[in-house]
């Protein structure tokens, strides 16, 4: 056989599958609690109303909906999508859209059209492990900023960008943050505009869960402050709509997203036309509006579940975490732990819970965390309240 | 306004959009008639089957089919994608599939994961526009290797090897190549697949026309030929089911299609589930060969009506062209036209009839070209007829 690893490009010479891939291998067993996954909650999927609609379109559209279509996405998805980002002042006159294939499309194709070898990209520390692998696959070098309870912390910002003057982009998730379900302030989001402004970096603001609050006051997306034409906008309907329909949104300057359309081009030509439509007519026929309403109480009470089971069970004075306004996220701190949050993790999964260990988030995966990730939004609220008190056991046991 | 020029990646500097894009801009005009795309026949898309199958997954399997999937594929969705290419000999013991969203998907992963900047790729010149873009973004350096009617010219295959020991990777569309019509001989596929060996490169075996034949006999796969597991096979539902649905396929060794999987996954995570799911049902409910029999048919026809009309209307003696046994596209070569076939493309809108100019499949595009390529899948016969008499008028009218 072939030695392939000779035919390696350097890119993907080092890496190995999801560690989060991995741990939901280990988790096909049935009997496990997921607070570890990140989707949303299949009980709201508007099913029936999308079956209707997926058959009609099928039937009466049948050209459209099966024939090639265009690489920036059809016409009237481009309007759904902008009709959800003018209501978070997303969109700007004289910006162009591209419906990608999910939002991590986006950020992808957008970092491709960026990044050449060795570029420097700022990043919250931790961060999404999807978008920080996709950065990766460009051979960046990842600045890492850490974030606080309220969002990155701008001195570490500035810090970060007069250490980085050649640094090209900032990559930011600045509300309900993933993993720490963190919120950046307006205040910091100012500051954050000024400081891009001032070392001359362009921005992505990914915001799939933006529209997913359950409390508290709404912030303003950096995309409705920035003046400059900085900030590349990426949105999402995985976590409103379906994330199986694979479906997202890149909003931006003209100039920059006529690069990322040509580089969407020769990735998959175009988005499958019959989600986009749809996502059309879903829109046309109900009020998605009042369908995020029903996530975002679902959310709020699951999220306020696992808080009360956590502050129940949690050993006293050992764990901290964020409390969440919104989105699916939380993350817990121990401060005292001297261990790596992996040995947390691998007693939870003999104890049927699985969590995801915190140095999956961090730029240098190798350093030990003694954090993990929460989630609430996937599984029912007594399996939220059993997990969560299989995970005190063990954290009890441990620290 | 920022000057975005200073930000973008070497990579996409040069890049300008599609020019075939651009010409259907141009053609949006209702009145001209597309000898000049690459759609399969939209009238034998089967709407109703998929109609019905649509509504009723969503119905049924409501989970699965709007939440996240895996990225690899969903698995009776890479069973359908394994009997495909099991009819061709293109699966092998202990290979790997990746269902992408669309073939191109595989060809732009395939090539991220083996492509450095600066690394060679051997082409067939002309060749797919769409992949060659893609190899283009890796700032790979493309060697072109001519086309006979047979297929891949191997003599100078291997001189192009022998001038390139360093090159990695073979790009062929060895059945019904896309621009030139033309199919590789067995003879010609055997000593490319020795060539490979003997030079060491990787081969990537694009087949989305391969269940298109109309005449002639069926030809061997590279990939069911390859017994040293050089091959990464591409196949699509594109042309045998619909476009617009974005189902492809990666086949190959393991090692290779992990590294290709984690790109998957930093690019769009998964493919959409509900197209996998409909393909699935689709091939478990009726035939698809009986409905590829029926494209076949059409397309025979089709084409036949093209050459005939070519016969009787291209300037005797001026013209020469390919007669291709399948797939969709013919092409056509003027030996004594020292111009660049974009002017007959102009002529040819003039008289509302669309064609596409041969330097836009070239390695080198700023090379005059006096070929052009002719597509007969897409429309309707007496369209064909009448397409072609105008063309043949222009025709008689430059040459």
């Amino acid at each position: 056989m072939i030695d392939y690893s000779k035919f390696y490009a350097d890119r993907v010479k080092p890496m190995k599958g999801s560690a989060i891939r991995e741990m939901f291998k280990r988790m096909a067993d049935p009997e496990i609690i997921s607070l570890a996954g990140g989707n949303p909650a299949a009980e709201l999927f508007p099913a029936d109303e999308l079956s209707k609609i997926a058959g009609k379109i099928l039937m009466t559209q049948p050209t459209l909906a099966l024939q090639y279509g265009t690489t920036d996405g059809y016409p009237k998805m481009k309007d759904c999508a902008k009709s959800r980002a003018e209501k978070v002042g997303a969109y700007s006159e004289g910006d162009s859209i591209i419906i990608t294939t999910g939002a991590n499309q986006g950020i992808d194709l957008t970092t491709k059209a960026i990044i050449n070898k060795g570029d420097k990209i700022i990043v919250e520390n931790p961060s999404f492990i999807g978008s920080l692998n996709a950065f990766r696959t460009y051979e960046c070098q990842l600045v890492g900023v850490d974030v606080d309870n309220d969002g990155m912390n701008m001195d570490k910002l500035e810090a970060a960008l007069e250490a980085n003057p050649d640094a090209k982009l900032l990559y930011t998730i600045p509300t309900f943050q993933n993993p720490t379900g963190t919120t950046m302030t307006l205040e910091k989001r100012k500051r954050l505009l000024e400081l891009a402004s001032k070392y001359d970096v362009l921005i992505i603001e990914d915001n799939p869960y933006g529209d997913l609050r359950f409390s508290g006051e709404e912030v303003a997306t950096l995309k409705s402050l920035d003046t400059e034409g900085r900030v590349i906008y990426c949105g999402s309907f995985s976590k409103i709509l379906s994330p199986g329909m694979r479906l997202g949104y890149i909003i931006g300057a003209a100039p920059l997203l006529e690069k990322i359309e040509i580089l969407k081009q020769v990735n998959d030509v175009h988005t499958p036309m019959l989600t986009q439509l749809m996502c059309v007519e879903f829109m046309k026929k109900y009020n998605i509006d009042k369908y995020i309403e029903k996530n975002r109480a679902l959310y709020g009470k699951k999220c306020q579940i696992m808080l009360d089971t956590m502050e129940e069970t949690f050993p006293k004075g050992k764990v901290t975490w964020t409390v969440p306004e919104g989105g699916i996220f939380l993350w817990c701190t121990c401060p005292d732990f001297d261990g790596d949050a992996s040995e947390i993790v691998d007693k939870c999964l003999e104890k049927k819970v699985a969590i995801v260990p915190g140095s999956n988030f961090a730029i240098d995966q190798s350093l030990k965390s003694n954090q993990f990730r929460l989630n609430y939004s996937s599984i029912a609220p007594e399996k939220i309240e059993e997990g969560v008190r299989r995970l005190g056991a063990v954290l009890t046991e441990i620290l």
